[in-house]
């Protein structure tokens, strides 16, 4: 119920329901419902875009200039039908604004700039070498940079930068927590020296949050009520989406699966399931050589039987975290991505075998889209999500 | 973006958005958000609602007529203010409707009557002899029939009735799944004897997520953002509560840890940490005699040694059970309940120490503030949901 007092528009004549706009905003109101109508839906005329919303078509053509002189829309061209007028179709201007997504891993970094329809326009990975934390944190800024300019942008230009990152992001103390692989990687003041080198606004989220996201919104995840995205890598991290809507948890902390605690606490399960259990497993049992979970599992496909066993060990592992999983959110469908989940094939049919044997409780399981896209996908799905309507706002208001 | 043609009030001089009432359902709209303004906000006057809701007074009391015609509505007393004129105080009439709430429980079947405004008007406890899944059914109905007689009702005037059970309601098949505890009680048909001997719409929910949501409403739960409550009685179970809304999974079993796998999948939570669990470690520990879980915690109060030591490893193993969830979901309320609830005051002690030993995410605990009466309350709360527009829809139809 509202206790503002009716204003503007809507209350000559109909009834006194309050209404929370006046009419500059309703104005503006129109013009974001247009811009995002022409956003899902794709291009269309005045006429069709008055036919979908219930608007009248001067209040879009209004509405449509007001949008095309802030730069918000552009013509895409013409529809003929076969009878009646020629008409012009509109589509947003991919080109009204841009944004940064980065993606913090043990062995990578990626950096992308998008444009405001989401397409990729410039982009970099890097090698993570990881000497110290503020090494990493000036080799994002670096490649952002570079990014940046290749995109034909001042980095003031970028609106927002969505960052992905290990570990819980804590608002209070600006930094993160529980980042163990990322040595130093807790400490203050290293995102705000992020976000001063990249001369734009930050926000910082946890990388399987974001590929969660991403997955959901561009992978196997679409559609599902209870979506779950483990990532597993070097670390043990998992997302969790329900209707649609990312479930951080009370503290940031919803997810961190890795800590959970095995064998009465004197491990966790990262330590238990993450790559460098696979390379443990494999070497007790007889693999010989410098190992990497990615050998071990390439040699397991090529029918080496100690990789076998080390890759069924793994799949024995996980399937104890999807039967907590499953436990605790009852999820319709498991996403196994991150480094490991290049190995989703060898791991999905012992893991559901053993589920069989440890729990009835057995949500659908599937390989990543994603793969090592998800968590810098997720970023530019987040950063769009608020430079949107931030765009919106700053090009209508200087629009008049 | 609404499609429909902008009809009826809203749409003269105003601007063109689309508008999804027309005057009718507009009219019942405005009802409908008095009556709630009443309900959560207290009795109060005309000018009150008129000031508070931003509607104009006469259409406050040409709504407020149309409500006490409907019998929805009665007067409440008189405001007499300083300065100004008497005014009539209006309120929602509870005798409007009512609704049953079941809880049917291993040891006791629970079974109350309510009014719209939720007081409890009459309450039958019997014990669940459990002798066959029919004789519990009957055992429910006859329950209900007497409170409902007491209550001056024939069965056909509550509204609805909702029907706390252990497992995992099925609406496909129409049955429960995962109620171990009760033999037989996954038999299909079984809620449809209820239902025809209830002569009333029911629907049926698992029992620790009704608990979550009466503790959530009118207990230690208010205002958490992530809330979890443990159901810890001869199962184990859970609700889990966000922003307010239930969070029952994919598929109903969210919540379900009592399947969790321990000990490699030979035991389940429930099987450690449930009440038989702390018998069996006291009797292992040395106690004699007939014992129960409450008689262990009783000798555990009064120094008994043995007991002590089992109710230290019961704290033990559902510092996992909170480990587990904090680490998935990280709430920041874990609330002990159930009929090891009771003991709740000797737990959270040694359960805090655990988890400090177990995981660095640690969520506060609490004891049940409903203890017994959660399930029972949460189901009360459910039914209402459903009953209050249901009898405004009713009532209003027939007021014309």
């Amino acid at each position: 119920m509202n206790s503002r007092p009716a204003t503007g528009a809507g209350s000559q004549g109909g009834p006194q329901v309050a209404q929370p706009w006046n009419r500059q905003r309703l104005r503006s109101n129109n013009e974001w419902l247009l811009l995002e109508h022409l956003r899902t839906g794709g291009a269309a005329s005045r006429a069709q875009l008055a036919r979908d919303t219930g608007l009248s078509k001067p209040t879009v053509s209004t509405a449509l200039a007001m949008l095309a002189r802030a730069g918000l829309v552009r013509e895409a061209g013409l529809l003929a039908p076969e009878r009646g007028r020629v008409a012009v179709l509109y589509e947003p201007d991919p080109q009204a604004g841009h944004v940064l997504g980065v993606d913090i891993g043990r062995a990578w970094l990626r950096v992308a700039v998008a444009d405001l329809a989401g397409r990729i326009v410039a982009r970099r990975d890097v090698p993570n070498r990881g000497r110290s934390a503020n090494a990493v944190a000036d080799a994002v800024v670096a490649a952002a940079r570079e990014a940046t300019e290749e995109a034909g942008l001042r980095p003031a230009e970028v609106v927002h930068a969505a960052i992905g990152s290990p570990g819980v992001w804590d608002e209070s103390k600006g930094r993160v927590q529980y980042a163990g692989n990322l040595p130093g990687w807790g400490r203050r003041g290293l995102f705000e020296r992020i976000a001063a080198g990249l001369e734009t606004g930050i926000s910082v989220h946890n990388d399987a949050n974001l590929a969660a996201l991403g997955e959901y919104a561009d992978g196997v995840g679409a559609g599902s009520r209870v979506f779950v995205y483990l990532l597993i890598g070097t670390g043990l991290g998992m997302g969790v989406v329900m209707g649609g809507e990312l479930q951080p948890g009370a503290g940031g902390a919803a997810g961190e699966i890795g800590l959970l605690p095995m064998a009465g606490g004197a491990r966790t399960l990262e330590d238990t399931a993450a790559a460098e259990s696979v390379v443990r497993s494999a070497r007790e049992l007889g693999m010989r050589g410098t190992l990497t979970a990615k050998r071990v599992f390439a040699a397991a496909r090529s029918g080496d039987p100690a990789a076998q066993a080390a890759v069924l060990r793994e799949a024995e592992q996980l399937a104890f975290a999807v039967a907590v999983v499953a436990a605790v959110l009852d999820p319709d469908l498991v996403v196994l991505g991150g480094g490991l989940g290049h190995g989703a094939d060898l791991l999905i049919g012992p893991l559901e075998q053993e589920l069989h044997r440890l729990t009835p409780l057995r949500p659908r399981l599937a390989a990543s889209m994603l793969g090592d896209e998800a968590v810098l996908r997720g970023a530019l799905a987040t950063a769009l999500l608020g430079a949107r309507p931030e765009v919106f706002e700053r090009r209508t208001a200087a629009a008049g």
